[in-house]
């Protein structure tokens, strides 16, 4: 018995936006779904209470931060991620891959796999399709990712074209590692902005066959349009019976360009990230809470917000704990950009059963397009 | 009528420790009390909510510290502290003399006040005690202090002398400028560890006649001898039916040389200071949960501990959050550590009324003298 099933509820008749439902062995999620990032197994600021209080199904852990501390065999000793961390609902972990090229200068990629330097301590280190396996074996989460290149934007032709074929034999080699049967594991298509590179990488991947599909190498610069276009040569080859997921993505908008093109899943550091740094996602639109401007102001953040936040603190009192670096600060800013992001998906979804998901995209979007902040990378 | 009442409940048959209840406006807090610092409107990593559920009757807040950011005029057209964090229990502010003082290396006293230079931005700045008044009405704590000098230890008897006889002058000040009659303001004795200036420092405070009074420059550096001498005459001074408050003491050994001479009040950064560093108070003793031997260990930060932390998480997953620098890892260390001191205070209240106060303090501090870690600083 396959360790997850994915069912679909309904579709958009205007969009191939679609609700659906997957249950992974920690339970029911609904889709579409926004799964908070976990790092380094904790969704930063918040506790699993919380995290479960506002509504978060699945969250993402980082199997390259992890494998670098505390270490996996660590955490498999002490019951496995969810345990660990005390978290009863589902778990992703990535496959390390993105951080490997991200996040460590010196690496050397060969058909093997990835030499790379730890940046706690400079060690060396050597990943490979099974060894990523492995670690996310005894990280223990419900979906684990095959082991990836994702290139950078701009890259070349004949790069993309290599690295997506290398993907594809490492994605062979990882199905054949995958020994735990509580688990599914994930291909991934690369091929940067080349519809037939694109294209190639998806037959092949859907060639090997998994229970879902992620959609990698999108949001790492390229402008909009060529996001699109890539979301829709995904749309047209992936199976519709299997849930899809947009990796590292995103903004509001992004959202909706991703469920509008059948994507069920999305993971992004934006809101909890942003929210440390004060940038608040609301009704009505962008807020930067440490500007003058709110010194004195008693209104919540947002007054359209059902948030703890937003019924319990003025915005003079939030500016205040950012501008002190209060740790509470970035409890509250944590906590209003998840709920906003988790209440978005909650919205997207209803609007998709209910027949009016363009209509929400305009609802939603009109305040972020006005400021046009958000639109600064790409468009 | 006055702001505060103030009830003996019981006394201890060997000892001057007594238990109480002090009503404020904001309701009764029951004594002995360690009152958690939130220095500014926030009790770090902490909600108003968690303070809650842990027990927290009353908290303090730093006058000096909110007069510069965000301003207590800020605060006031908030609605004063209370609304301003959303705590709906009792607040004392301190005077901003202790900062004025520790924090601001340029500082000049005259007999009108000390000007000084702002730590955020190098301004010049004069407090007077009528000033420290004003600041203090519109934060709108419940308690608030006299506007005193805290000299360093060691300090000259002529310079403590002379010391004392101004902050008494003060005293005087501060209670003529003081008018609302929502709060009480509390006198500081001051004399260092000379038993005559302490003496007559407190009966000089007495005589101007305050709703209770602060027992202030301990706990600078003394050795505990001098402390407890210290402790004892102002034990024998002060009168008994009004609430004593030890400031900005301490450990738990501390905790019990006060009650031991009749102390009710009590405040510390140290459980939330050193919670963000890592070092935990148990009943088994002290815990550096940063240790490398605490790597794979399963077990509760301690198994005879009731907290939220203790329940949900091991001593890896603590240890892990900490040397990754996460913010839950604070948020979970300063539960804990503020769980253990309310629920210390707790435990030396009961004691009190069932005749067992000595006992309890054998038991709790017995763990803290064998590795003797807390025992530096003096004695």
């Amino acid at each position: 018995m396959p360790a997850i099933s994915f069912n679909i509820r309904s579709e958009d008749r205007r969009t191939r936006a679609r609700t659906g439902s997957l249950v992974t062995p920690h339970g029911e999620i609904e889709t579409p779904v926004f799964m908070p990032v976990g790092t380094k197994a904790t969704v930063k600021a918040m506790t699993p209470e919380e995290l479960e209080e506002i509504g978060a199904q699945i969250i993402l852990a980082n199997t390259f931060h992890l494998y670098l501390r505390p270490g996996d065999e660590v955490v498999a000793e002490l019951g496995g991620l969810h345990r660990f961390m005390n978290w009863k609902r589902s778990i992703l972990t990535d496959s390390g891959g993105f951080q490997v090229f991200s996040l460590s200068k010196l690496n050397k990629i060969t058909e093997e796999g990835v030499a790379f330097r730890s940046p706690l301590d400079g060690s060396a280190l050597f990943l490979t399709p099974e060894i990523s396996v492995r670690i996310q074996e005894n990280l223990g989460a419900d979906i684990i990712m095959c082991f990836d290149e994702c290139p950078p934007y701009p890259a070349s032709y004949e790069y993309l074209k290599a690295s997506a074929e290398r993907t594809a034999r490492w994605a062979e080699r990882c199905k054949k590692a995958h020994v735990r049967e509580d688990q599914a594991l994930f291909g991934i298509v690369q091929g940067g902005v080349h519809a037939d590179l694109r294209a190639w990488s998806a037959r092949a991947t859907i060639e090997i066959g998994f229970p879902g599909y992620a959609i990698g190498g999108l949001s790492v610069g390229e402008p909009k349009n060529e996001m699109v276009s890539a979301l829709a040569v995904m749309d047209e080859i992936l199976p519709r019976s299997q849930p899809r997921y947009l990796m590292g993505v995103g903004t509001p908008e992004d959202f909706f360009l991703g469920v509008r093109h059948g994507v069920d899943m999305f993971d992004c550091v934006m809101p909890t990230r942003t929210a440390r740094n004060g940038r608040l996602y609301t009704n009505e639109g962008l807020v930067n809470i440490r500007n003058a401007c709110y010194t004195r102001d008693s209104r919540p953040i947002s007054e359209s917000c059902g948030c703890y936040t937003c019924r319990n603190y003025s915005r003079a009192y939030v500016r205040h704990l950012m501008m002190s670096n209060e740790i509470l600060g970035s409890r509250l800013t944590t906590w209003h950009n998840l709920f906003y992001f988790l209440d978005l998906m909650r919205r997207i979804r209803a609007s998709i059963d209910e027949g009016s998901f363009c209509e929400l995209e305009e609802e939603v979007l009109a305040p972020y397009r006005i400021p046009s902040k958000m639109e600064k990378n790409g468009k």
